[in-house]
């Protein structure tokens, strides 16, 4: 279990929580973000990393993952440090005021200031509708490829058509036993060159691939023995299977968040506008995540967002003591010392 | 006189006056800007713009100066029209809920919605502390070199230190019969090179110079005929002089935009935060010139207020019509074709 303790603790990577690290470093405020992804960047490194964005202000036109890339390179001078890949579960206020945040994985963040820059929540996979499947997970169902060595040797089913599925399809054949692709199209939403390496490794029979079909069913004991195959919604077959993966994406879910006792309204978290404040005093709520009168769901929205949270944070960590606005132009960037 | 017929009138072509262009473009909105500057860029490009900005989400540095460039080129797909170089004296608000700005010139911008991104206000000439000066202006006091020729053969003085003070000094210097240049200091705060300048025609006798020392008096009748020029808190004595020119700067004034009716607060505009509109339904007030609880007079808050304003003209302009949020990066920027 790893302990940490900072001023604030953000929640979500996305280019608003970044962002947010830079406004509290301004004001000589340390942060430690968390992220249930393993990468930074939130929406923009997780959905369009590659697409242009046209209404980052200043730029008239900016890659999504160039964005995070620079805004990596803005807060770096702060020093904040990350736990990616752990999903934030609970958060404890304490008699003193002060914060716990506890992740999936038992991380603990003691903090004064928590501000949640979640998005839409953390990105899950979508499970399909088959029943029994979340019964045989970690038994042979997963959702994720996390160490690929797992499934040496092994008779793997993998289901989808997007570029996960077909990535690792391609990975994983020359490593499983068996590796049986299944789509319920003929043709692939992933990279071409993907389909077509995918196509040829299933002439050359080094991947079994099933096109127009889903798997319907899952069967085992303790462990995932089996799973159904409906071909063309007619004939439904069975194939041996030591593990089922299926690849159809993320979707985010506010998940964990909902228990908090905030104050929501639509999957979104109320605030006030004069700081972004939430219900919860020392809890603030920044970028698609809040909702509030003429809220848009822009980036540019939660910049402006995390630099008036920052003023108010301010005033929890520094009780009585005024704050002056300094302009960056005319006082530069004073680092903050790494913990 | 100037007729403009448009959907948006910008007040002040500041950084936050030039995205909202942006902003309106988005939602098919055209707009007009206007200006008292002769240039577009605001504070940005009047006092700082070769000062690096660190605040700019994005851009861990900027130039002020590169951050104008930036933003006329990602507005420039939406052809805003602009009058640079005449300050707005008056609003209009017609029986039909239209408006019209006019002016000091005269030019009159006919407009459905008003956006006034003002700023601090436009910046007029910093006036020394002088009995009967303005007596005078127009009649050989001036605080600005418009026209050089209009010197040719006068005994002009000039007032002040920083680089407007040495420009001109320098330049009129081989068009006036004398030229005297009046500084309170014995250093100039302007580049040292011009500083420099000055000091070697002073000792060629090309320029009279007279340090530690102010213009205290301004004597004539119709037209000026004479300042005194106190030394060293000491000794006054008098100058023959066609023309005074003082030049101590610029300072910004709301000016005109005190008797439009729209509730201030110290010398800013009230703004809802819902849509940064004015108590005058159809004018809006975004950047440093409004204000509301939790303001900061920041770039990247200027921004945000701007797609909020958009979102609520859009509804002036088009109403009925219902309106569907679509990112940049999905549907890309579609041109406007100018008027
Ligand atoms: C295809 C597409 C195009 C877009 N184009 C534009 C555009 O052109 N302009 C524009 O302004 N916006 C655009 N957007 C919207 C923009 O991406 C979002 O406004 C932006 O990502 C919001 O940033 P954020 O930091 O608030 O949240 P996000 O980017 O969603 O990041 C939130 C992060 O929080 C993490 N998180 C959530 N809950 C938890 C938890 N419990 N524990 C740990 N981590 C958690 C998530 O994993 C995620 O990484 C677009 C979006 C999409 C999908
Ligand atoms: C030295 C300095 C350093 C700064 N550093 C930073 C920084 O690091 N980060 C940051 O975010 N901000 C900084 N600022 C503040 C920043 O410059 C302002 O927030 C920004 O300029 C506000 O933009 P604006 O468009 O609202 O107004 P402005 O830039 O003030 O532009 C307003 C324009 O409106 C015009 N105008 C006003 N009234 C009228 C009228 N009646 N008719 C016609 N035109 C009119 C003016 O001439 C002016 O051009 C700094 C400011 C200064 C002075």
């Amino acid at each position: 279990m790893t302990n940490i303790t900072t001023d604030i603790c953000i929640v979500g990577a996305g280019p608003v929580g970044l962002f947010a690290v830079f406004e509290a470093g301004l004001l000589k405020m340390r942060c430690h973000v968390v992220d249930a992804l393993p990468a930074v960047g939130g929406q923009l490194s997780e959905i369009y990393p590659k697409k242009p964005i046209y209404d980052i202000p200043g730029y008239p036109e900016i890659l999504a993952g160039d964005l995070v890339k620079n805004l990596e390179q803005q807060i770096a001078p702060f020093h904040p440090t990350f736990t990616l890949g752990e999903r934030v579960e609970h958060l404890a206020k304490l008699d003193d005021g002060s914060f716990t945040v506890t992740t999936v994985d038992g991380t603990e963040i003691a903090c004064k200031v928590v501000v949640i820059a979640g998005g839409l929540g953390s990105f899950e996979p979508r499970k399909p509708a088959i029943e029994n499947l979340e019964k045989f997970e970690g038994r042979g169902v997963t959702y994720m490829v996390r160490e690929p060595e797992l499934f040496r040797d092994k008779r793997v089913v993998l289901a989808g058509g997007g570029d996960s599925a077909l990535d690792w399809a391609i990975y994983l054949a020359s490593l499983c036993k068996e590796l049986t692709l299944v789509h319920r199209g003929t043709t692939f939403r992933g990279a071409p060159e993907s389909a077509a390496k995918v196509t040829s490794m299933a002439e050359e029979d080094h991947i079994k691939l099933i096109l127009k079909s889903n798997v319907t069913e899952v069967q085992g004991d303790d462990e995932l023995r089996s799973v159904t195959v409906m071909v063309d919604n007619t004939t439904p077959y069975e194939i041996e299977a030591d593990y089922f993966i299926p690849l159809f994406g993320l979707v985010p879910k506010l998940g964990p968040l909902e228990n908090w006792g905030l104050e929501l309204d639509k999957n979104a978290i109320v605030v006030n506008t004069e700081d972004y404040s939430t219900n919860i005093p020392g809890v603030y709520a920044i970028g698609d995540i809040n909702t509030y009168p003429g809220k848009l769901k822009l980036i540019l929205c939660g910049f402006h967002e995390a630099a008036l949270m920052a003023q108010s944070a301010y005033n929890i960590l520094n009780p009585g003591k005024k704050f002056i606005l300094k302009y960056t132009t005319v006082n530069g960037i004073q680092e903050l010392q790494s913990l």
